[in-house]
């Protein structure tokens, strides 16, 4: 068994682009109080989250070719160098969707692989977005090959933009077609504890949610 | 009257992040077909759509910052000169939509005035959106000013991504506080002939749409 900290499993998530400052404020108060991993915000509130985290243990945690994942390599890699020097701990990136579609398999892991090296070499933990929803089993299944050659830290679920989010059942695939190598991170549509408790249970080491608080305390 | 060229008024969009490259290639091959002005696609594909359309008088537009518009202001110029460096002539921006929320309009302005003088700079042409659906009237007609006073091509509705599109209203409105000196696009939700030449009427110069071979065939 092992030990659960909910709260220290959760990136507390507010991705909606009509998030305000004072939105920003208030989840960075939250995720002080309930300890949670990070709280997860677009790029362009880096460093006003990461001023109000400075010495707290939350980390800062943001986006990269989000949601769409269908922007050019380099400035994927030019968005996590950017997202760094701004304050960012953590960087969930999104594969190229649409290549991905295509069967170009090689294009897809030549543009994660060099987002992984980006953040590794500059210290940022990598989760990768492969966005369950919009691929078939066996696409998650090579998508999840692909995301484990690279190195990356995480391999996350979904955006939570795409219709579909985190299933028990993609959960578990996920997790055993990475190994250990690699945790999971369950996002989109996780809302009660129940859920959260059942992603956990399937192998999820993180949950991207925006109810963290209704989770933790319910 | 003004001459009606509603073909050579269309943005030919396709923006899912599904898109295939055979996708795209369909796309590029109808915009040739039906002469319209540009396709409009995402970053990633640039390259393919400009080796396909070359010397066609079709031109390769892009999104940036899209569709949340809430990346940081340097990766937004980064990746305008990126996608003018992959071949594109336009470039569709979204504006901060959380800081104009949050009420913050000199930090939208910045990060917009910064956004069109590098499109200048490079010769491409640039249009800002706006996102109509998630701002109050008052927020439409600031934003609008803010447009204007950027010295940027086009004001532009909606990404499509935000549930909600153009309106006869919002389109009539933004070319009053406009004026002359920038055009209007309108996007988000056009899929008929009539519903495009009512855009037309109430002051669009271009219309976004992936309907435009219905549009001008039926």
């Amino acid at each position: 068994m092992r030990t659960m900290n909910l709260a220290g499993m959760i990136d507390h998530t507010f991705l909606k682009p009509e998030a305000t400052e004072k939105d920003i404020v208030n989840l960075c108060h939250e995720a002080k109080q309930h300890k949670f991993a990070t709280v997860c915000i677009n790029p362009a509130y880096i460093c006003t989250a990461a001023k109000l985290l400075h010495g707290s243990g939350v980390g800062v945690a943001t986006v990269i070719g989000f949601p769409l994942g269908a922007t050019m390599t380099e400035i994927k890699v030019q968005e996590i160098f950017a997202a760094k020097a701004h304050g960012a701990r953590e960087v969930d990136i999104v594969i190229n969707i649409g290549w991905a579609k295509s069967g170009n398999w090689e294009a897809v892991a030549k543009d994660i692989t060099r987002a992984v090296e980006a953040a590794h070499c500059c210290g940022v933990t990598i989760k990768v977005i492969i966005e369950t929803s919009l691929l078939t089993e066996e696409e998650k299944q090579k998508a999840a090959e692909i995301v484990k050659a690279s190195g990356a830290d995480y391999i996350k679920t979904s955006t939570g933009f795409a219709g579909g989010g985190a299933t028990v059942e993609d959960v578990r695939n996920l997790k055993a077609w990475v190994g250990q190598s690699v945790k999971v991170k369950a996002s989109g549509g996780i809302r009660s504890r129940e859920t959260a408790l059942q992603m956990v249970e399937a192998g999820a080491d993180r949950l991207g949610t925006s109810s963290g608080v209704q989770i933790i305390t319910v």
